[in-house]
C-alpha cells in the first residue's frame, strides 16, 4: 500500500517548474506528458547494447501509464526486446494500460501461466480487459492457470456481454448493513485484511443485499463513532444495471459527476462497483470517436494492424463511390449544357462544395448533441427551425457574395443570378438534411455518426448539381 | 450531509428494472437518462396553469443535473416562468450544471444579492464558473454581496487565467504534516467542523506547505490508529501547476486515472485541489470538440444565440469558398478539354470526392492521435509510412474498380486508364496531405483540428482536378 520512491521529492510532470530537481529531466516527459524522443532513443540504445540495467534505470521512475506509452512508441519489431530487457517493470499495470493491439502482440509470446500471474495481480475489470480479446483456447489456458477464486471472478465477468457494466465492474467492494455505526464500520475495515484497499464509497445494503444508500469515505472520517450508517448515508443513489452498455455507464458517470457507483443485477442486488477511473477513458473514447465514425475511419487506432485499417476504410470509400456516381450521373444529364458553356463545369463544384461544408457543420453539431443525449422530441423541432434559419442566413450571405463576385469576374448577370440562387438553395438543402438525416437515423436506432455523412453528401452533391445546372439549362441556354 | 428521500427505495434510472416501484415512471427519465417529453410537457402545463405546487411535486425527485436539463429543454421564452415556479428547486447546484448560455439568460434577471447567495453555496470552482462570464459590473456587484471569505476565494480564483487549473480548483482541502498518525488525522477531521466534507484524498505537506505525499481515504480507514501518515502515503504524486491549461489537466487526470490531485503554485506550495468530477465534463468536451472544429462548427453549442453561431460558421464557409475558387480555377484551365469531352465534367467530381473522403479519414485519425498526445517525433515517420501504404492500397483497389467499371460503361480504354490513374494519384495526395498538414500545423502550435481540413480539401480538390483533366488533355484530346 505504501509505495516509497527513492527520493522524498514529489515527481512534478511538465516543464513549468524548473525549481524541482526531480522534474522533467529525470522523468523524460515533455510538457504534454509525452515521452521525449531523446529519452525513448536512450532506452532503445541501451536495449540494443544489451545493457538491460541502464534501460531499467532510465525507465524505473516512470508511471506505468508512461511505460505503456514507451512500448507503444517503440518500433513494433523492437517491442519484444524492450519488454524483455525491462523485465518486471512491465508488470500487470503496464499491460492493462497498453493499447489492445500492442498488448495482444506482446502477450502472444508469453506462456499462459505468466499471463495468469499478471491477471491475478489486477482488479477484475483490468484482468478481464487483458484477456477478453484472446483466442478462446489461449483464454482457457490462462483461466486454468488462475487460482479458483480469481478464475471464478473473471469467468463471471466474462459471462456478461462485451462492453457492458458487468465487464467494467470490480467485485471487491465494501458493503455494510445500515444499523452499523461509524465506529463499527471502521473497526470492520481495520480487522479485515482481505478487503480491497482501493475504494471511495461504502455501500449500505439491506438483508437481501440490495443497496439502500451510499456513503462517502470523507463522511465516515469526519463523523463521531456513534453515528449509524443509516443516518449518514445518502439514500438517493445512481445505480448501474449490470447489463448496461458501457457508453451509457460513462454518460451516467459524467452527467451525475459520480466517483463510484453500485452495480446491481436484475433482482436489484449489489453485485459489483464501478469507479470513475475505470470509465474516464471510455468517456474520452466515446466522445472522440464520433469524428472517426463521421469520416469513416473506423476505430482510428494508430496501432491497428494495417490490413484491418485498410479494410475498414475501403468499405467506407466504396460506399461513398456509390454516392459520387449518383452525383456524376446528375451532371451527366447536363452534358449538352456543359458543352455549350464549359465554365459551368468549373463553377458547379463551388455549389456542391459549399453545400457540403454547410451540411457537415450542421451534421457535426447534431451528431454531438445526439451523442450527449441533448436531443429529445421536446427540442427536435426547435433544432430544425434553428438550423434552417442559420442555413437561410448563411446561404443568403454567400449567395450575394458569390453573385457579386462572379458578376465582377464574368460580367454575365444571368449566370451570377443562377449561381447565387443555387448556392442559397443548396445551403437550405444542407441545413435540412444535416438535421433530419441524423435525427431520423437515431430514431431508427442507427448510429447517426456512422451513416449520416453519406446521405448528407449525396443530397448536397446531387441537388447542388441539379439546381445549378438545371437553372443554367433553363435560363442560360 | 445526510439527505434523506421520502422513500427508502433507491432511485433506479432506466427501464431495465421494472421491479423498482420508484424507477422510471416517477423520475420521468428515459433509458438514456433524458427527460421524457411527456414529463416535460406535464411540468410546462403545470407552470402555464399557474399550479406551481404541481410543477414542484413533479420536479422535486429529480437530480440537479436533470433539473438543469429540464430548463434547457424548455422553450427559451418559458424558462424564466419555469424557474420562477420551481423556486428553490432551482438552486446553486442546478445553476452550476446549466449550459452557460441558458444560465446567463436566467441569471440576467436575478439581483446580484441572489446570485451571491447561490455562489456562496457552491464550491469555489463552481461559483467561479457561474460568475466568470458575467459583465464586469455585474460580477463586481455579486462579489460585493458576498461575505469577505467567499469573496477572497473567488477573487483569487479569478486572478488565474481563464481555463486554467487555478479556476478549476477548490481551496477547501485536507492537508496534514507527515508526522501525524492515522488516529490523530481522524481526530482532527472529527473535531474540525469547518473542514470540507467532500474530499477523496488527504495531502501530506512539509513545513513549507509543499505536498510530499498523497493518501487515499480508504488507506486511512483500513489502517490502525498508530501508523504515521509518512508510512501510509504514496510519495509519487501527480501535481498540477496552478497555471496549467484545463485541457492538459483533463488529459493528465485521464492518463494517470486520478481521483483528485494537488494544485501547486510556482514555488511548489499546495494551493488547491482538483477532483475528477470537476474535470470529467472537460475530458468529454475536449474529446468531442475536434469533430466540431474539423467541420468549422465552432463550439457546436445548441443553446448558443443564433447570431453567434451564424458568424462562426460563416467565417469558415467563406474561407472554404476561397479554396473552392482555387479548385474551380484549376478546372477553368481545362475548359477546352471539357468542351471537347463533357463527360469529363461528370467524372472529375468522383476523382476529387474520393480523394477528399480518403483525406478526411487520415485527417480524423491524425487529429485524434495528436489531441490525445500519441504523436511525437518518435513515431511521426512511422505514421507517414503507414498512411501512405494505406493510401496506395486503397487507391489501387479503387482505381482498378473504377477503371473496370468505367470501361464497362463507356467502352473507352484510354478514358478508363486516365480515370484509374487519377484516382490512385489523388489517394496518394490525400494520404500524404492528411498526415503532413496536421503534423506541420501542430508543430507550429496551430490547432490541427481547426485548420487542417481547409488545406487537405484544397489539395485533394485541386490536385484531383489537375491530374484527371491534365492526363485527359494529354492522352485523350
Amino acid at each position: 500500500m505504501s509505495e516509497r520512491g527513492d527520493s522524498a521529492e514529489p515527481l512534478i510532470h511538465g516543464e513549468e517548474f524548473d525549481t524541482s530537481p526531480t522534474g522533467q529531466a529525470e522523468t523524460g516527459l515533455d510538457e504534454d506528458d509525452r515521452l521525449k524522443p531523446a529519452f525513448l532513443n536512450a532506452v532503445l540504445d541501451a536495449v540494443e547494447d544489451g545493457d538491460s540495467e541502464r534501460a531499467r534505470d532510465l525507465v524505473s521512475p516512470l508511471h506505468p501509464a508512461d511505460i505503456a506509452d514507451l512500448l507503444e512508441l517503440a518500433p513494433a519489431e523492437r517491442r519484444g526486446a524492450v519488454a524483455a530487457a525491462l523485465g518486471d517493470l512491465v508488470g500487470a499495470e503496464v499491460l492493462s494500460e497498453l493499447n489492445d493491439y500492442v498488448r495482444e502482440d506482446l502477450i502472444g509470446d508469453l506462456a499462459p501461466e505468466q499471463v495468469a500471474e499478471f491477471a491475478a495481480e489486477l482488479d477484475t475489470d483490468d484482468a478481464v480487459a487483458m484477456i477478453e480479446d484472446m483466442e478462446e483456447a489461449d483464454q482457457q489456458a490462462v483461466l486454468d492457470a488462475l487460482d479458483p477464486e480469481d478464475r471464478a471472478a473473471i469467468q463471471s465477468a466474462l459471462s456478461y456481454p462485451e462492453e457492458s457494466a458487468g465487464r467494467l465492474m470490480q467485485r471487491d467492494l465494501v458493503a455494510v448493513p445500515e444499523h452499523m455505526t461509524v465506529g463499527q464500520v471502521i473497526d470492520y475495515l481495520r480487522d479485515n485484511d482481505d478487503l480491497t484497499r482501493d475504494f471511495w464509497e461504502i455501500f449500505v445494503v439491506d438483508a437481501a443485499h440490495k443497496p439502500i444508500g451510499t456513503c462517502q469515505l470523507s463522511w465516515v472520517l469526519t463523523c463521531p463513532r456513534g453515528i449509524a450508517m443509516a443516518d449518514l448515508m445518502r439514500r438517493e443513489q445512481t445505480l448501474i444495471p449490470v447489463d448496461m452498455d458501457q457508453e451509457e455507464v460513462a454518460l451516467r458517470f459524467q452527467k451525475y459527476a459520480l466517483i463510484s457507483a453500485a452495480v446491481v443485477d436484475a433482482g436489484g442486488r449489489l453485485v459489483g462497483m464501478i469507479t470513475v477511473d475505470d470509465v474516464v477513458h471510455i468517456i474520452a473514447e466515446e466522445a472522440g470517436e464520433d469524428i472517426l465514425r463521421l469520416s469513416g475511419a473506423g476505430e482510428g487506432d494508430i496501432n491497428q494492424p494495417i490490413l484491418m485499417t485498410v479494410r475498414t476504410r475501403l468499405v467506407w470509400l466504396v460506399v461513398n463511390l456509390g454516392t459520387a456516381m449518383i452525383a456524376a450521373s446528375v451532371v451527366g444529364l447536363f452534358e449538352k449544357t456543359i458543352e455549350h458553356l464549359a465554365l459551368l463545369a468549373a463553377l458547379m463544384g463551388i455549389v456542391s462544395g459549399m453545400g457540403g461544408n454547410a451540411g457537415t457543420q450542421t451534421l457535426a453539431v447534431m451528431v454531438r448533441a445526439i451523442a450527449t443525449n441533448q436531443v429529445t422530441s421536446s427540442n427536435t423541432w426547435r433544432m430544425i427551425v434553428r438550423e434552417f434559419r442559420i442555413a437561410v442566413t448563411n446561404g443568403s450571405v454567400l449567395g450575394v457574395l458569390i453573385g457579386i463576385g462572379s458578376y465582377l469576374i464574368y460580367g454575365q448577370p444571368g449566370l451570377s443570378l443562377v449561381f447565387a440562387t443555387a448556392i442559397l438553395l443548396n445551403n437550405m438543402v444542407a441545413g435540412l438534411a444535416g438535421v433530419l438525416i441524423p435525427v431520423t437515423l437515431d430514431r431508427s436506432n442507427i448510429d447517426p455518426a456512422v451513416s449520416s455523412a453519406v446521405f448528407v453528401t449525396m443530397m448536397t452533391d446531387s441537388l447542388g448539381f441539379l439546381t445549378f445546372l438545371g437553372l443554367a439549362t433553363i435560363f442560360l441556354t
